[in-house]
């Protein structure tokens, strides 16, 4: 059956709090910063609450902010102090002092490209760390290392696979997955940073991993920091239908019509616009054309906010 | 007015073959090339033909071929070649002895990379020739420069204002401009090549041109050469709406609907669309995940091609 | 005959420094700037001190650093700074309401491409202020504008062409051209930055540029920033040669040695290295291996001072 | 003690060739193919050879060709035919179904991003036959997977621990590592191909690896491709020094210098170079500035000839 592409925990519980519906087992808290910052933090405590989420029990943080896109260095640099407490609210308890950062994602495609790009930006130490003594760079430097695993059709491996055999000779005590996400609306495009002790699930991410990357696959904690670049071509297409058949019920002589459409309930309806679609829409995307500039920036905003996480 | 995106004349041309009509002035023949390739040469020969068209009078070849988004080296070898003969058909009367080929577009934005990365492609002749003579890569070979204006977020200026300052420092006879374009259809994603002798119009292209790039604004003839490479997001969405409405009318409960959308006529029905989108989606594009491998193909076809149109 | 290959007018007096000779029409002012940053001035005042140095009439200021080369974001903000106050100070005294950024080199070799990633980090208006009005970032943002001509490789055409063929179009009041120079000394690779108002004469960057960009030839000041990334590969040998030869010197049974070379007199031992040196040579360079680190960091605070520098 | 820095067992086998001297357990013969190419085989039979060679034992077949780096993609192409020729000839006798192919290196400094390139061009099949069966690309078709594992500053980890895990994961027959040599003479620069059945061994590469890539320590047989790219700065100048004093020697003043200087002993003569040079120096390489274009066509000529060797 047609599934909505989202990869934001925010977004599947908007649609409950539409219907007004309170989930057992998810707490849900919102805190402002300034004028233009939201921070919701969602747990999902219960077994329950993940079936009804359809999202693995942890915790998932998201910052909306609609300024998030400009470009104003001061207020990135704001940002990513935010976002590297909130990185550290998330670690394990256990003492972490080593940190495999994976950018995950196709560097050669733009909206695909952030985890790369983060990549690019971290402050890599493990090497002199292990040639020159742990507190070359102070006392609360952690040990550092990053991998760029690419995609299946330049590796012909799952990212899964070159990840674990990289943990396995490296021994990290946490992983930072780093990944290019699909929204489901598009004004939260390059505006919301979503980060969660889960780690990746199948299906997410622009490229669509097939394995998970978490605790239970991975034998360490996995932090997964996105930002939702594109919006997937169907969902895009069925979420206007469905705005435009609602409109179109304002207009006299087609109020039959929206009613009509909506007892078809929404599986069936999801069904109808799969059908309908070009079967070359399932594996696309719409995304901005400033895209380069957005991955740019943001980038920059995770990578600095790593940095910040680990050096203290 | 809404008005539908797309920069292919054959896709302009399919609307009204859909209708049956046929328009005055503009002449169209195909041709088959084994079993995949098909060559639909378009000519608008009148100023009424141009008007029915909204497009500028001029040829526009088109190559269709389902394969062209395959990686197979010979396959693309072969299209070079016909490639090469549709540019040589329509260059100009008068001779040429120098050309400018302008990789039009943003490289940084894979889907709209494809002039820059064809640029890289070119043979460059223009210097090693006005240094050791005309004939020192055979008689044949003309003089050939190129240039990658970028776009204006990078520059601050018009491409067309790049392109004028340089011809006119180089004087060109000929200018080939290379842009990514915008198909309506998402089956021509990637497997349409058009070549046209009446340059690039404004609005044509993924990063939407300001100023016509033309005989008449540049003082020397523009051959354009594109290929689709995305699709508006805006003319997706509406598309699927009319076929939605029209699988719609099938079911009994629902018959009514279709006459109703219909009866609002196109206009309507697509100012709808508009009001319903998101403003984001007026700048947004769809295009498919594995577009990196696709220009990088499509890119030495279109560069393979220009160099040996210009070496005999 | 052979010339020592440097773009550091700062290298040049020091040959004159050595030998305690004063040069008549040019003045030297050194400043220091913390523990590590020297600033020295030179001023070429009459076309004696031109002739004498080599150089055209002007200013030259040299920033040099130990720690440039390190991976510090407050340094590089300080350093910023500094260079963006040297800017200002060299430009000239008419009026500048608009400048363009121009970036030479090779942005496909890493020791080259500095001028292009110092584009890539300029803060562009010119578009929006001639679209939105001049005051849309400010009363004191200047119209900025940027290209990156590439290299004849490339494109057919000397960047001279295409800087002057975009000035036509374009009209700017100032010209700011990037490069990556050679120096003598290996030392000052990657920490020191050359600002000079007499613009780029033939021969200097790695990319060895045929035409003067200078006020004369584009008809604006033209302000030059550079850094050091290569040491020519022929200097480099010339240079430990004589080095050798003076260590050898000290050894006992060697000492007639560095008198014998050194009575060939300088223009000989040149003569002497250029032909034994394979014809090769004559186009290489030496680079250091983190090369790519350094411009990074680098682009980006020439970038930074250049966008200060035009904000007010 | 110093070291010459080759990365060539030929350069290493010519030393000896001057001096007329025959290594026992070194077997070498040479083939021409056509005007232009050179193909040498040398065999290391023996411990005895290996020590007197400075190298493990097994094949180094070297193709020398002057017009390597031409623009001529005919000559490339039968270039790329032999290579994969060689290439199979040294396979070993066990059969092989998978290959992992490695691209070492830095992609980010061109001269040192062969490896990285070759990785792009490689025809990648192991996901596709793990899913879709053995036989889709035709019998006779491996499975190839790809990885390029960065340096240490980008990682924190060595090569050979990413490549480990990697291997533990998917387990491949055969290595494949292709890496930028260090030559000790300019003229071979992007004109020579090595191929060895010994693997990568420490301080090879431009980069330098600290840690063997052999059968020994992957566990199974790794083949190693190599283009000399870069000369090390300290070769380059302890040789033209040598150059040198032969040349000053017959200066009727000057002939007792290269008396002198030889009778100090290769050892020590080397020494002395070692400490003139800036320390900087010996982090530095001498390379050429068409680099660029250099391992664009030569990356495409080995990543074809591995294709071409590995599907039948």
């Amino acid at each position: 059956m047609y599934e909505i592409r989202t990869d934001l925990a925010l977004e599947d519980q908007e649609k409950y709090e539409a219907d007004n519906v309170e989930i057992k087992g998810v707490r849900l808290s919102k805190q402002k910063m300034g004028e233009d910052i939201v921070i919701t933090t969602m747990s999902i405590d219960t077994e329950n609450g993940a079936k009804a989420m359809g999202r693995p029990r942890g915790s998932y943080v998201t910052i909306e902010a609609s300024s998030m896109d400009d470009d104003d260095e001061a207020y990135h640099q704001s940002l990513a102090k935010k976002l590297a407490e909130i990185i550290q609210n998330l670690l394990p308890k256990q003492k972490v002092e080593s940190v495999l950062v994976v950018g995950l994602g196709n560097r050669n495609v733009t909206s695909d490209s952030l985890g790369p790009k983060v990549a690019d930006q971290i402050f890599i130490t493990r090497h002199m760390m292990r040639e020159f003594g742990t507190s070359i760079f102070g006392e609360k430097q952690k040990q550092v290392s990053a991998i760029v695993p690419g995609v299946m059709a330049q590796t012909g491996m799952e990212s899964s696979e070159i990840i674990r055999g990289v943990m396995e000779e490296t021994k990290p005590d946490l992983v930072i997955a780093v990944d290019a996400l699909a929204a489901r609306n598009t004004k939260r495009l390059n505006r919301t940073i979503q980060v969660t002790n889960t780690g990746i699930h199948p299906g997410s991410g622009v490229g669509n991993h097939r394995n998970p990357l978490n605790e239970e696959s991975l034998g360490v904690p996995v932090l997964a920091i996105g930002i939702p670049t594109v919006v997937d071509a169907a969902t895009i297409v069925g979420d206007t239908m469905s705005e435009l058949l609602h409109a179109l019920s304002g207009h006299q002589e087609l109020h039959v019509l929206e009613h009509s459409y909506h007892s078809l309930g929404e599986a069936r309806q999801h069904e109808l616009v799969r059908e309908l679609l070009a079967p070359q829409l399932n594996t696309m995307y719409v995304t901005g054309k400033d895209i380069d500039a957005s991955i740019e920036r943001l980038s920059m905003t995770i990578g600095n906010a790593i940095n910040l996480a680990f050096q203290e």
